[in-house]
């Protein structure tokens, strides 16, 4: 007998930001935040865990075919040790079950988009781990509950263990009891909500956002605004997701991404993520939207130059038609929903980007996808692990 | 008998800046700011005014040899009424002083410094005009007295009308009669204080700091937390300046830039100023004083991607020898001051910044200057105007 699973997860990508933690070990924030989940047809981490009572001691762990290590006390280790405290408290409770929490374990995590796409992978993979171990375990946890282990591993994961609209509560405890994960609204709620990453090169690595976060924690005066004004800009956008209005949805996700940017510029020394495509991106955003003559694309930035435009599945042929056409891509664009390219509106003013547009690469390439599903259990057939307990990639 | 005065006057750099208005007419701002002025050796607006009862009617101006209308009502007009009513009130008083106050006025004026260098020269061209005029009509308002003119005409402008370190009073007064500027310290003070312009290239001609700065009045919630900062911020440079500690001048001079720029990225839609030579200078600036484990130049930037950086005098080779390093210019580099150049400090991590640093002319040029003295008054030989009353560079 085997026990394993495995799971998959997926992306998200805030629209009200996630920027600064009132207690780092823990990972308690210092405001609540609001994500969409991309789906995981596209986007995806994928973690098989096994349990053998044969496997040499200690727990181990390769990503994307690499061995990391589990640090003693580090966040792998707490989410490991979290879940097997819970499946040991059912063991202690139902004798009959076979002791998986006495066991090693043997996990392998592989990631289908490249890091190079430099999107955060931490969110996605964490989930995974968590909702794979989970699953090993037979744990009853909701998925708020398993969000609680999630978050102690990297804080944005906890978003990734629900599909839709998925907001992370800050909570008031400070042992982190009530700073967890909730859907706000299902991605069938929304299915119109598509999503274009705009993978943008840079020269340089930034500043990594666990280190960037504390130093606007530490140093931001303007941050103690953006704590106040995130509660009622939270009520808002839940309330525009309900009521399915894209223009108030859009509104606020591009006013949290800039006062997000804002206060790391606020931080000493100053922590830069938008680079020069970036700030074309954004014109070229807000001149569709003025030309338009409504907003129909909202941009957002995480920790880094990329951009992801929210969009509604019928307006991205405009969202593609003027990113394409400013933007050219390096590497050649596959879009799963073959969706066409449409001119640009009337009136939209072309002097908003550089002279030409930008050259080609400036923006390496696009990625279209939409709102997506939580984790999903998967089959035996698309175990990662071969039979020795070790990856297949290595085998 | 020739009725007519020349006066220079200086460009001036806030270190605390000027980013909102409370009344938009009378440019009431919505803080307090700071600036040092610069040295008029090297950047200065020239002006000559002539009153003459036989000129037609109608007051005229050129700039740089160009005639500008001085619109009804406008800044211009409004500053010249107000001068004009206090000579009338002194005519009015003393029957034998000639009537210039009803004579047409011809004015001309220069800047020694290319618009192209993106220095704003309304701040000088202005503060020349108001000192020219009190000058001709001798005027015995004080330079506080004349900011109140000159504030109404480009609000930074009260500033150029001190030299050494200027503060700008917001006041309270809803007519503005104390929104003022007034020395914090002359240049004698603290002389050794430098300052190295860098002309940075940029495609795209930014947002007007006129209709930039309403906007964040209007849209950025996190100017809010500025104008609550910004008080304390001005106190503390203020003692900074007295106390010639150039560190802590230089932190809160830095701080203040980027918490300008941040509530600009905070206004909707986002105002951006810095591109990505700018943010390179920054990183070359805060890895300079990291080398040198003091703090020894402070960046800050207006509404453009110009860099200014305060150093000593002392320490100014230090600032040479990275930014020539890093920012191979276009324009050769003149400096009157003969500087040498220092290498980077032991210790400089070069990875700051993009490999084998920009390409030249990214930093178009170098203007190596320091704190100045107020408006000048300067003889006859220096009047732009032709015995016609119209600009000699156009006779």
């Amino acid at each position: 007998m085997v026990y394993e699973a495995t799971a998959s997860a997926p992306v998200n990508i805030a629209c009200i930001k996630y920027w600064g933690k009132r207690d780092t070990r823990l990972i308690l924030p210092t405001n609540s935040s609001l994500s969409v989940t991309l789906d995981q047809d596209h986007l995806r981490s994928t973690t098989t865990s096994r349990a053998d009572a044969s496997f040499e001691a200690g727990d181990r762990l390769w990503l994307n075919g690499k061995e990391e290590v589990i640090k003693e006390g580090g966040r792998l280790a707490v989410c490991i040790k979290e879940l097997r405290g819970w499946r040991k408290e059912m063991e202690d409770k139902e004798k009959d079950l076979p002791k998986l929490s006495e066991w090693p374990l043997r996990i392998a995590s592989y990631n289908n988009f490249p890091t190079a796409a430099g999107l955060a992978s931490s969110a996605s993979g964490l989930a995974a781990l968590v909702a794979s171990l989970a699953s090993l375990y037979s744990l009853p946890q909701s998925p708020s509950q398993l969000s609680l282990v999630a978050r102690q591993g990297s804080g944005s994961a906890c978003r990734s263990l629900f599909g839709g609209f998925v907001a992370w509560r800050e909570g008031t405890d400070p042992a982190g009891s009530d700073s967890l994960a909730e859907e706000v609204a299902s991605r069938e709620h929304w299915p119109e909500m598509h999503a274009l990453i705009c993978v943008v090169s840079d020269a340089k690595k930034g500043t990594s956002s666990t280190s960037g976060m504390q130093k606007t924690v530490e140093t931001s005066s303007l941050l103690q605004e953006r704590l106040r004004v995130v509660p009622k800009r939270m009520d808002e956008i839940s309330q525009a997701i309900k009521a399915r209005d894209f223009s108030e949805f859009a509104k606020l996700t591009m006013t949290d991404s800039n006062s997000f940017h804002a206060v790391c510029l606020d931080t000493a020394p100053p922590i830069f993520y938008l680079n020069d495509v970036s700030r074309a991106i954004i014109a070229v955003v807000e001149e569709l939207n003025r030309a338009a003559g409504e907003i129909i694309a909202a941009y957002t930035f995480d920790a880094g130059p990329n951009a992801v435009i929210y969009t509604l599945e019928k307006n991205m042929p405009f969202v593609l038609g003027a990113i394409k056409r400013f933007f050219p891509t390096s590497e050649e664009f596959e879009d799963p929903f073959q969706t066409g390219v449409r001119d640009l509106p009337q009136g939209f003013n072309t002097g908003v980007v550089r002279e030409g547009g930008w050259e080609k690469g400036a923006v390496k390439g696009l990625i279209h996808t939409r709102v997506g599903d939580g984790p999903r259990v998967l089959g035996k057939e698309e175990s990662l692990l071969g039979e020795n307990g070790v990856p297949k990639i290595l085998a």
